[in-house]
C-alpha cells in the first residue's frame, strides 16, 4: 500500500482504525447535530410505518420461526432478536422512502446504521453518547466508501443503501461491541463481501429489505468478528474486492479525504417528501405554482427538465399503486401541485389511482439534461387559455443548501408518529433528539412501544 | 419478453415455474443419483467439519445471541434456528474446500442448496424424495443462471458459491415451503438481490461463510416470499437486475438450454482433494509421480503448466496456515508427491509449514497456457542427476470424464465422517446415500449428531 500525504491506498485499514477510535469528543458540534439529527429522524419513521404491510409481512414470516429475543421492534409490542430487530427496524425506516440523502452518492445511510445501533446499544447498554458515536462512525464510513466508487456504482444499478449500508452498520454494531481496529477491520470485511442490493427492485417491498439486510447482516458480521472470524487484508481496495467488483471506476483516495475534519455524516440530508431524493426538486415546482394559484383544471401540458437519473429511477408513467407511485416523478409533480405536499398520504394506493392525480400526471412529459443539478429542476406549464407558466427550482427543500431545520424535522416526525403513538409522540421526540444526554438507550425504546 | 423455440429471455419467471412444479418422478435416473450423490457427499464434509475452528467460531458469536433454535446442526448437539443452522451448516459443507464443483460455473452447489434444505425439510416433515427433489431444482437452477453469466461472473471475481448459492438455497427452500410459481419467482427475486461473495476472501474463514450466508438468505426469502414479500418482475433478466450488475457478458438462452432434459446437476463433481478443483490436475501429477517412484530428496526443480485461473486463485507462494495453504498450486504439488493425497490432514497448519513440504514447493515453478483444459495440466521434474519426467492428466480425478465411483464417494465419507463418528459413520451413510426411500430427514439428522 502507497502512502501520499496523510491518506493512503488501504482505505479499509485506515476507516476501520479511524472509526474504532473515534472519541465523541472528536466530533464537532455540526457532526454531532447531524448524528442526533439523523437518528431521530428514522427512529420517528421507524415508528410510523409499524403498521406498514411490508413490515407486518416479514415480521409474519419470521416472528414464528425463532426471531424472537431481547431487542425493540420500533413501534410495536413484539421483540425480537439481535439481528431480525434490525432486519424489521430497517425495512421500517426505509419503507416510506422518506428517510435522508447523502446527495453524493444517493445513500440513505440513517435506516441500516441506525437500525444496527440500536439494537446491538440495547444489548449492552451502551450510553446514548456512544450511540451517536457509532452512528456517526457508520455513516461516515459508509459514505466515504460511496464516494470512491459513485457515481458509477449506482448509475450501474446498485441500491447504494445495500451495498454501502452492510459497511455502516458494521461499523456501527462493531464500535458499540467495542471491536479493536483489527477486529473492525475483519467486521467490515465481513460487510463488504455481503454487500448487495439492486435498483431493479425499486417499486418492490424488496427495497426496503436492502436497508433492513444491512442492517441484520452488519450487526452479524461484527458479532462474528468480535469472536474472532476473520477476513482478507483488502476486503474493499483489493483486486477482488468490494470496490473493483461493484464499480466501474474507483478513487480509492476519496474514501480518505479529510478523514475526522470534513464530515460527510453533515451532508446527509432530510427528506421532506415520502420518496426518491431525486424527484424532490419536481415536487418543489408542483408546491410553488399550487402556492401561486394555478388551477388543475386548466393545465393543458406540463413539461419538466430534470437530471436523466430522474428517469432513470422515476421513470414510472402509469403507477398501479403507492409504492409504485414513489418512483413516478409524473405522480410526484401531480400530488405537489394538487396537495401541496408528498408525505405516506400522498402515496398511498388510493391516491396513486385517484382519477384527479391520473388525469394530471398524464399531462406530464418530462425531458432530461445532463446538465440540471441533481437539486434542480425546470417546469413549464402550458395552460388552457395558453399561458405559459416557468418554475425553476435551484435547490430543492431538504438539500444541503437549503436544509430542513430543527423545527422542520420535528414537524415531520410528528406527521409519521402521532398516529401511532399519539400524545406520547413529543415524549419519544425528546428521547431520540436529546439522546447524547440519555444514560442508554433504554428510555427511546420504552417510549416509541404503543400504549 | 421474446420467445424462441422453448426458450424465452425471461429465465427468472421460467426458471421459478419449472422449480416449483417439478416432481420426482421427473427425474432420469442419472439426476436421481447425482442429487443423492450431492447430497450424501456435503451431509459428510458437513459432519467433519464440526469442530472446525469457523464453525466453532461461529457458533461462538450466535449461539448466545438468539439464534437456539429447532434445528439440527451438522455433528452437533446443538440446535439452532431455521436460518441459523443452515448458516452453519453451510460454512461446515464448505470450509474444507472438499465439496462439489459445477466446472462450467466453478459453483459449489451442494453446501448452499443442501444446507438450506435440510433445516426446512426439518421443519416441514417432507419426506426424503422431496428433499432431494428440492435439492436437484436448487442445483440447476443455479447452475443454470451460473451458465448464462460465466465465465465472465467468476473471472471479474465474485465467487460463484455466494451468489448462485442464494439462489440455489432459496428455490430449495421455497420446494420444501410449497411455494407456488408466482411466489417462487419473488422468492428467487428476493435471494437475487442478496447474492454476494467477492473472491478477494479466499483463504480466510469468510470464504466458508458465503454458501452460509447464501443458505440462511435463500431461506429467509423462501419464508418471505411465502408470507407475500414481493419482488419485482425482472430481477435476474432485468436492465438493472443480477445479470447486468454482476457480469460483464450474459447469455439469457443458456439459462434454459434443454431444461428438463439436460441436468447440469449430473455435471456437479465431487472433489477427491480437500481444495480449490483447478488444482485437482496438478495433485494428480504429484500422486502419479509418487506411485512412480519419484524421491523427493531428488528433486532439483519442477515445472506445472497449467491453466491461468489456477494462479488467480492458487496463487499463494508461502502459505503461512491450513487455510491459505488450499490456495497454494505449489503446496498442493508438493503434498500430492510427498503424501500421495490431499485431505484435510494435508492442508492442516503443521503440513503447511512443515519444512519438508516448505522445502519441495519452492522448487516449484507454475506456468500458463491459456490452452490448457480446467482439468488437466503438464508437469516436468527434473532431478539433480539431470534426468527429466514428465507427467501429463488430461482429465483431472473427479472431473467429469473420470467421475468419482459411489465407492469412492463412501470411501471419502468415511475419511471425513469417523474421526467424529466412529462406528456410526456407516449407519449415517446409509441414511444420507439412502434418503430418496426415507419418510423424513429426521433419521439422517438423528444419525449425524455425535454419540
Amino acid at each position: 500500500m502507497t502512502t501520499t500525504g496523510t491518506t493512503t491506498t488501504a482505505p479499509s485499514r485506515v476507516l476501520a482504525g479511524w472509526a474504532s477510535t473515534l472519541r465523541w469528543q472528536d466530533l464537532p458540534d455540526g457532526a454531532r447535530s447531524a448524528a442526533r439529527r439523523t437518528l431521530a429522524n428514522v427512529v420517528g419513521l421507524g415508528v410510523g410505518a409499524a403498521d406498514h404491510p411490508a413490515v407486518v409481512t416479514a415480521m409474519g414470516a419470521l416472528g414464528d420461526l425463532g426471531a424472537a429475543g431481547d431487542c425493540s421492534v420500533l413501534g410495536r409490542a413484539e421483540r425480537f432478536g439481535i439481528t431480525w430487530a434490525p432486519l424489521v427496524n430497517g425495512i421500517a425506516m426505509h419503507v416510506e422512502d422518506f428517510d435522508d440523502t447523502h446527495l453524493r452518492t444517493v445513500l440513505h445511510p440513517g435506516a441500516p446504521v441506525v437500525a444496527a445501533a440500536l439494537s446491538v446499544a440495547e444489548s449492552t447498554g451502551a450510553s446514548g453518547a456512544e450511540v451517536l458515536t457509532a452512528v456517526a462512525a457508520g455513516v461516515e464510513v459508509s459514505s466515504r466508501v460511496g464516494n470512491g466508487i459513485c457515481p458509477g456504482h449506482f448509475d450501474l444499478g446498485w441500491h447504494v443503501t445495500g451495498t454501502m449500508g452492510h459497511l455502516g452498520a458494521a461499523v456501527a454494531a462493531g464500535r458499540l461491541l467495542g471491536l479493536d481496529p483489527e477486529a473492525m477491520h475483519h467486521a467490515l470485511a465481513l460487510a463488504a463481501t455481503q454487500a448487495a442490493g439492486h435498483t431493479q427492485q425499486l417499486g418492490t417491498m424488496t427495497k426496503s429489505l436492502h436497508p433492513g439486510k444491512a442492517a441484520a447482516d452488519g450487526v452479524e458480521a461484527a458479532l462474528l468478528a468480535a469472536a474472532g472470524f476473520t477476513g482478507p487484508d483488502e476486503p474493499i481496495e483489493g483486486r477482488r474486492g468490494l470496490a473493483a467488483l461493484m464499480a466501474p471506476e474507483v478513487e480509492l483516495e476519496e474514501m480518505l479525504r479529510d478523514l475526522g475534519s470534513v464530515w460527510e455524516l453533515e451532508d446527509n440530508a432530510f427528506k421532506p417528501y415520502a420518496c426518491g431524493i431525486v424527484s424532490h426538486p419536481v415536487i418543489d415546482a408542483g408546491v410553488a405554482l399550487r402556492e401561486q394559484g394555478v388551477d388543475p383544471a386548466q393545465i393543458a401540458s406540463v413539461e419538466v427538465v430534470v437530471r436523466p437519473v430522474v428517469l432513470q429511477v422515476m421513470g414510472v408513467e402509469e403507477p398501479q399503486d403507492g409504492l409504485q407511485s414513489k418512483f413516478s416523478v409524473y405522480h410526484c409533480f401531480a400530488v405537489g401541485l394538487l396537495d401541496g405536499a408528498a408525505g405516506p398520504a400522498q402515496y398511498s394506493d388510493e391516491r396513486a389511482t385517484d382519477a384527479e392525480v391520473v388525469a394530471l400526471r398524464r399531462k406530464v412529459r418530462a425531458v432530461t439534461d445532463q446538465d440540471m443539478p441533481k437539486d434542480a429542476c425546470r417546469v413549464e406549464v402550458v395552460l388552457q387559455d395558453g399561458t405559459t407558466l416557468n418554475e425553476v427550482v435551484d435547490h430543492a427543500t431538504g438539500s444541503v443548501e437549503r436544509p430542513m431545520s430543527d423545527e422542520q424535522l420535528r414537524a415531520k416526525f410528528e406527521l409519521v408518529v402521532r398516529p401511532v403513538l399519539g400524545e406520547r409522540t413529543g415524549a419519544l421526540w425528546e428521547a431520540a433528539f436529546g439522546l447524547a444526554d440519555l444514560p442508554s438507550v433504554a428510555p427511546l425504546l420504552e417510549a416509541s412501544r404503543p400504549a
